[in-house]
């Protein structure tokens, strides 16, 4: 079972903004980002071809923000999964720059519900996990999720 | 004095994703551009030439996410001011439907901090709001913010 | 028939880039943007739901730029038909200053083709332009289309 | 002397449209992107920070579309420096699947303005392009510029 991922970037140009630091939208792309690279690592795709898989809509997302990224800056995405429910995960998320300090640049959180669509209806229902997802999934230890912020 | 703003878009096509709705991360989008409505709804811009005005970097930003938009779905962002403080503002986001229900799509808050870059070291110091622009802005009545979701 | 469209729209913030000018890859969804707005003033939408609907997928993009677009800067995004072909479209599409001079910061062209689902192998192919569209839409003017660059 | 440089990719999915596939305007940023990586690999930086640097606005960029991108796909876009003229730079730039047929997906071209801020009037000239930049850079070989669509 996993806890966790982390994904490295580097700051691109479109991703600034005349603020010379990258878009506070887009924290929200590489909050995304590292979500679906911890599905890969699993073995697992956020977005599987067949007909009666299971969708991850988001349900909540935050970001407190520390300290500005500017571009050609490399930096790691990090992902614990704070709370496993039945019908829905909850995702610590943090940024830091990837330097001797690994100074923390901004930290959130996403929430997203388990669907799947009504084979009938079509419209998305709330179902829960799949035993074959949730078997491969924990919540992180509680000392990793109060991880002291540097 | 003012305590809101309204915006009315319509969703792009390069703003939805491959779910077929609006990418989560475009609301935050959405949010700014409130945000910099309503200063120009005052006579201000968020972006202002003079050597000694202030900025307002985001320190925190959030949304729930209740229903879906879809290309071409019009749309209304709401800004409402929920907390105006010495050195920050913090606002209420609401996403709606243009329709007959007025449906709400989202509902998040943005919490921004008045900055000015220090003329000898360069980095940007926490600073009380400017009493030209405070004097513009006041909290949202309470009733309006504890708006009931529709 | 209808030979063209025009949008004005603001710079936005989040369409900045680090160099305090609108990155030039936002020009293409200016161009994406006047082209629905154009299938809207024709009543019809460029992503219908029919299932026998057409697609316009795209073939060929290219701006030259001139001037750079800066944050809250207003201006107008012109479509001009060019060529109206059996099975394709192609579009001039003009940024410009919304200011006395109606300065020249962009042109380029959009290539579409008209392409429909197979119902069997599900794959797109290439399909001649119905009827019903192709009745509403004719090529621009040439002394349109050579338009002085102000 | 250097004459072109590659970068691997993997579509993330806030890159993806409601069509399912990767969004045309797209393609312009990991134009930029395989540009600025290029830089990198001669040991030069795009936005370097001396004063008296020089920047490379966007003069003119296209691509022709070949096949679409999807969700988690791998691929790689390779840049080659197509003319190196005295003020300017013009790249070829392809996309292609990481695949066993390496399947081109799109080509295009970006040329660049060499330019400095004047110290006195603030605004950017064309200038030559600086000799310790210039004699790392090449036009790559007519053969590879040609090279054969897979």
């Amino acid at each position: 079972m996993a806890y966790g991922f982390t994904i490295q970037r580097r700051v691109e140009f479109s991703e600034t903004d005349m603020a010379g630091i990258v878009h506070f939208s887009n924290f929200f792309r590489y909050m995304e980002s590292v979500e679906h690279a911890f599905f890969r690592s699993l073995g697992l795709s956020i977005a599987p071809k067949g007909a009666d898989s299971v969708g991850w809509p988001r349900v909540h997302a935050d970001f407190d923000y520390r300290r500005p990224l500017r571009f050609e800056g490399t930096f790691e995405v990090d992902l614990l999964v704070r709370e496993k429910r039945e019908r829905s995960l909850v995702y610590t998320i943090i940024v830091r720059k990837t330097n001797a300090d690994a100074e923390e640049v901004a930290r959130g959180s996403l929430a997203v519900a388990c669907v799947r669509k009504d084979p009938v209806t079509g419209t998305m229902a709330s179902v829960a996990i799949p035993a074959e997802i949730g078997e491969l999934i924990e919540a992180a230890p509680a000392e990793l999720l109060a991880g002291g912020r540097r």
